[in-house]
């Protein structure tokens, strides 16, 4: 659509795409903890570390949550805090497990919510997608299609993950209006304007999301996180980003609806992903039975309720 | 102080002491560039892989600075964002670093600026601190002394730092009003109470520190990062968090004047420590001369400066 034919195109067209071709706005959430892996996880070599031995677990049981779920995503969002907790095997289980969700078609969220002043974004923003030249050759960054990026620093600590992103077509997810109850504390203060918190940094996230493209027309590649607890907001926070991907967590554990967030679907494919995971992962703790076939009837039952949503 | 005697001392109180101990507010930065090392830091072993060398020639790096400035410093900052972008081995390297600090007497400041829900947060904190608890037997955590967090996302995306410090006596430094000219995006704009945003900021981590802690006296264990940038605000944010450890970044290459300070360092040792980075490690590419000895020179040169201040 917008992208120069020599050029990979950018993420929001990215998005739109892989939405459409997979039939589902679904990003499965993985939050790995290592006391509550899926039956059968364990695969540990005798006389490894713990830290490797709990890594090479979380890895076998995150494969296997994406063998069975796959098929009713588009993506899945990789919450780096379960992983780095276990240290330098944590990230590499966190590559492990990032490889095997590309194997299966599905977009790589990176939910590490950075934010630093720019020389330090920039060096986020290459952890999270193509990596770095150095002396001994080039590292390989994560391979990210989008990470999600905290705003407190301003426009300054956003941008070198627009810019970063672009040649491999990468995308930013800006917290906006968070699904936490703290919400209330800062993003829901009023300005002097009248505007609540929340409202100042959609304004940013669109202005960010409308430089980086050159079409007037489709999504940007500048995201926003949108709590789905708060559905209440989401008619004036899409009219403040009309272009901007939507990535909606809070539904299920937390308490949000899936059919109260209409208006974040409105612009049309890619423009909103329902994030879940433990009502997906955790699916058989309720039912009951295998844990893949629980996590499979609930993204399949979750892909089915928001397709009615556009 | 204020601390049971049967306990670890609280991160306000550890901090005091060691800022006495060490005469000195200084907390040097590491922020390492494979590109940019101090020459002869390349310990590669031959057939290493590109992340596996530069991390090692990373943490050479970072010895030998650590070993020049230490006796100048009471800490070191280890800026994340530097380490993750060489994958697991850069998180192992930032490790071994953090290791030899701690042989040199140094506290170490874990500059991650991470925030999330609750979950998540505790999950970034156990990184930070002592490590998790798995069937494969206790993962260590990084045992940092302290931690800065990001708080767009309000209260309980911060508490679970400061709950997860107290065992081993960490603190958190929550941003307030950073250095970075994006700073006036968000955190300068007023609120409806015509405050601007970084006094709200303060007053919830004011609070969070009041509330840490038992005795009325000393600093709390919830410190706030506040840029050298912007002294004019300095005295406001003393009088919003009069118990409240500061950290100070922006000194030196991004403008700030240690002269400027003063109203930091008021109440007394520990109440603020300037961090510098480039100004002291990179000393030699204004000075001329051996690395190790230009950086030395500018940390005393800082910390006597900084010493006439409280």
């Amino acid at each position: 659509m917008a992208s120069d034919a020599q050029s990979v195109p950018h993420y929001g067209d990215r998005l739109a795409s892989a939405v459409r071709r997979r039939a589902s706005a679904i990003a499965v959430g993985l939050d790995p903890d290592p006391t509550q892996l899926w039956p059968g996880a364990d695969t540990a070599t005798p006389g490894a570390s713990a830290a490797d031995a709990a890594s090479d677990a979380v890895t076998a049981h995150c494969r296997r949550v994406l063998d069975a779920v796959a098929p009713a995503c588009v993506a899945v969002k990789l919450q780096s805090a379960s992983f780095e907790r276990l240290g330098a095997p944590g990230v590499r289980s966190r590559e492990q497990v990032a490889d095997h969700a590309r194997d299966l078609g599905l977009l790589v969220i990176l939910d590490a919510k950075r934010g630093d002043i720019d020389v330090s974004a920039r060096a986020y923003a290459q952890a999270a997608f193509d990596g770095i030249e150095t002396p001994w050759g080039p590292v390989a960054g994560s391979a990210s299609d989008a990470v999600t990026v905290a705003p407190y620093m301003g426009r300054d600590s956003i941008q070198p993950f627009v810019d970063a992103g672009r040649p491999s077509g990468g995308g930013a997810y800006v917290l906006v209006r968070t699904s936490n109850p703290g919400a209330a504390d800062l993003q829901e203060r009023t300005g002097a304007s009248g505007e609540p918190f929340w409202s100042l940094t959609a304004r940013i996230v669109a202005e960010l999301g409308d430089d980086a493209v050159d079409a007037h027309d489709g999504l940007t590649p500048v995201g926003a996180v949108v709590g789905a607890t708060a559905p209440d907001r989401l008619e004036r926070l899409r009219e403040l980003m009309p272009r901007t991907p939507f990535l909606l967590p809070g539904v299920g554990a937390q308490g949000g609806r899936v059919e109260d967030l209409a208006a974040a679907f409105a612009p049309g494919p890619g423009a909103a992903l329902i994030t879940a995971s433990r009502s997906i992962v955790g699916a058989f703790r309720e039912s009951g039975g295998d844990p893949a076939d629980a996590a499979r009837r609930a993204a399949e039952q979750l892909r089915a309720t928001a397709s009615r949503l556009g």
